[in-house]
């Protein structure tokens, strides 16, 4: 109640700029949210909660965590052919800052806005930063892409590049913009996963790492995978700045890209490149289903190899994985 | 991968314990959770973070921070009279000890099962000890109970008694088991919440204070409200251990209490403690909805003051205020 900067003057801060959504019956104000949803469809939920220094650098400017933080759950929705609507912000903050927080929902609110998210509601509370989001996404009753359809002699796909974010982090100061736009501000796949909802078998977001994720997919599937780095989509930036082993390290096990990895009957081939298209997004096709578990990598030598699934993971490393949502 | 308490042996034991319902079409292990909705209600959304020393004290049981970190989420379901359904977890742990979490998810999923509450999905994530749950509940269409209805005339009321929790944490190691569970084992009152669906007129929960929640109910409803402190419940325990001006300082103060403070027309009186009863709480009028904006308290000299909502809240205190859900 005292200072200019109490939690009370922060909430106000948040609220005045949530936007809303007529779907949204009572937002933030209340014990809860209240929130209609649209007939025939079903309720998709994710959350990922990231923190300083883990989850990106201390230098990360504020609008670049805050644009993170909702892309990262957004991304989840769109590895599930969701339609994003809600969401909500718990907040941990060291101090009441509220130049640091108007600089934060800068970036939170801009991709809130891009895909009609409305902010509904959340907590802030004191102590080491850390921002967990929560979104709330709609899909026609049984019409969410899973982890778990992949089928043997499918096509594994990849959209964008890989490698990208991983290669940001690693140069830090000597990146391109382009290079760490990916690891700072990475965009959520959104159009892709709706367009790829009549054509996908499975599909995942590459947060932990091309072969990390794909190695979920195959797991959840049953089934197992080839991935051909021949194949592998590549920037102009990642090319030019490393050597081929490091580039290849990047884009198999780099995490962080916040690309789709699906996969896709081969008849479905054109639909799958027509429909990426209408989305606004190159995809490529980069591998194979197979019966055999476990994952394998052709490299440039035409020699195929066991793959460990190395991304980002667990308390091994400072890097936690999503559990799910 | 290496070690016996790495992350994904974390997810595998949360997983394991999770529990589930009929409506959730898929849980734990993909990118999102698909969750179905029963036709013709709204979905009704609340979260909270809890961090150590700041919401529970660093003594606290791993057990009842467990139990803690889904009573005042689910409390916030109560208020709005919203059955529950689901929740999502994110824990942020200084180290993947597997005998934390067991004892952890011990009173975590003890409560949900209460309440049949499927946990379906998450994050685990390394840093210093901070828990976010985000429950999920339905109201039939336009039923919520919110803080906004109260009126002019209308009675207030208090389940349970208040300032129990206050006294626990006061006490501390001297607190008798019943003050200490107060604090620790706060009950959400999901029966009552419903059973006042057709009754309450404005509804939230006791988490900041009676004054200070009371205050939103007012702030909200454009109103006032007259407390007299000769009508506040109170347990044996808190008579016994502090004098006069204490107990009532921890009475209209206090916070961590998760009682219901509501409001209802003098008319629905009979109703309302006839939906307690069938709930198993008692319920108490302890004041008066007034024109006159702000509060005022009746001391027990019988003199009316006015009062300062005085709860825990912001970054003024080592408290959070959620704002909203």
């Amino acid at each position: 109640m005292s200072g200019a900067n109490n939690e009370f003057d922060l909430i106000a801060r948040i609220r005045t700029r949530a936007g809303t959504r007529d779907d949204v019956l009572l937002g933030i104000g209340d014990d809860a949210a209240i929130l209609r949803m649209p007939a025939g469809h079903d309720l998709v939920v994710s959350t990922d909660t990231l923190n300083i220094g883990v989850h990106f650098p201390p230098d990360t400017a504020p609008s670049d965590i805050g644009w993170k933080a909702l892309a990262v759950n957004l991304s989840d929705l769109a590895a599930m052919g969701a339609t994003p609507a809600w969401c909500t912000l718990n907040l941990t903050l060291p101090e009441a800052n509220s130049g640091w927080l108007d600089a934060f929902l800068d970036g939170f609110l801009e991709l809130a806005a891009l895909h009609d998210v409305a902010l509904v509601g959340g907590d802030t509370t004191r102590g080491p930063l850390s921002i967990t989001v929560t979104v709330h996404g709609f899909v026609p009753h049984g019409a969410a892409l899973r982890r778990s359809g992949a089928q043997v002699g499918d096509d594994v796909w990849i959209s964008g590049t890989v490698g990208d974010a991983a290669a940001g982090l690693a140069l830090h100061g000597q990146a391109t913009r382009n290079l760490r736009e990916r690891l700072d501000r990475p965009t959520p796949r959104i159009a892709l996963g709706l367009a790829l909802r009549d054509n996908a078998s499975a599909c995942i977001d590459v947060s932990d790492g091309l072969l990390a994720d794909l190695g979920h997919v195959v797991l959840a599937s049953h089934v197992g995978a080839e991935v051909d780095v021949a194949l592998l989509p590549i920037s102009g930036e990642l090319l030019d700045a490393f050597d081929a082993t490091s580039r290849i390290a990047m884009q198999l096990g780099g995490g962080d890209d916040y690309e789709l990895c699906f996969t896709a009957a081969p008849a479905r081939a054109a639909d799958v490149t027509a429909a990426a298209k209408r989305a606004g997004v190159v995809v490529t096709r980069i591998g194979r289903i197979e019966a055999q578990t476990g994952l394998r990598v052709r490299g440039a030598d035409g020699v195929v190899r066991e793959a460990q699934a190395n991304g980002y993971r667990h308390f091994d490393t400072p890097r936690d994985e999503a559990w799910q949502p």
